[in-house]
């Protein structure tokens, strides 16, 4: 169904607290009862495998490149980038995609 | 199933071919017959939508940590990045994690 994949990772600045993360996850799973276009967003922290990766991670499934746009510049999802993701925020890697069924 | 994920986007290095990455692409997609602790690999390429964006991306999902560990320690695996993805790699950023049903 879903065929437009969103991922994102971010790293998180020194000082951050585990608090601030759960607040981030908090924030983003919340916005699927909100914008409609979501179809599911995976969120997850790293699970210390491997040194030298990223902190968080968010994978959207969406059913097109229109609906992950939606998402992108919902006004909710623009308030938790704002408010809760960019003060805490080192650094940034995306991409989008086409996912086969 | 599959509960744990490991998630890898790679940015390539300015004058890498198209020919390059889809070399990529299909080495890393004929893994998942050679290895078998491998549940799914979606690969795909940035699909354009946003600027600054990585290139490249590798979403695994595997029944367990121990299993995303044997592909990632696999020689068919390691072949890979070493012949076909390190000579081409500017940067990388990774992640892993458990992910709900």
């Amino acid at each position: 169904m879903s065929n437009f994949r969103h991922v994102v990772l971010f790293r998180w600045a020194e000082g951050t607290t585990t608090g601030q993360a759960e607040e981030v996850a908090s924030r983003l799973s919340a916005l699927a009862g909100v914008i409609p276009e979501v179809g599911s967003l995976s969120i997850g922290t790293d699970a210390g495998v491997n040194p030298g990766n990223f902190d968080f991670v968010v994978v959207g499934d969406f059913a097109s490149k229109d609906d992950y746009v939606a998402y992108r510049d919902h006004p909710a999802h623009r308030a938790v980038i704002d408010e809760f993701i960019k003060p805490i925020l080192a650094e940034r890697a995306a991409i989008q995609y086409e996912h086969g069924a």
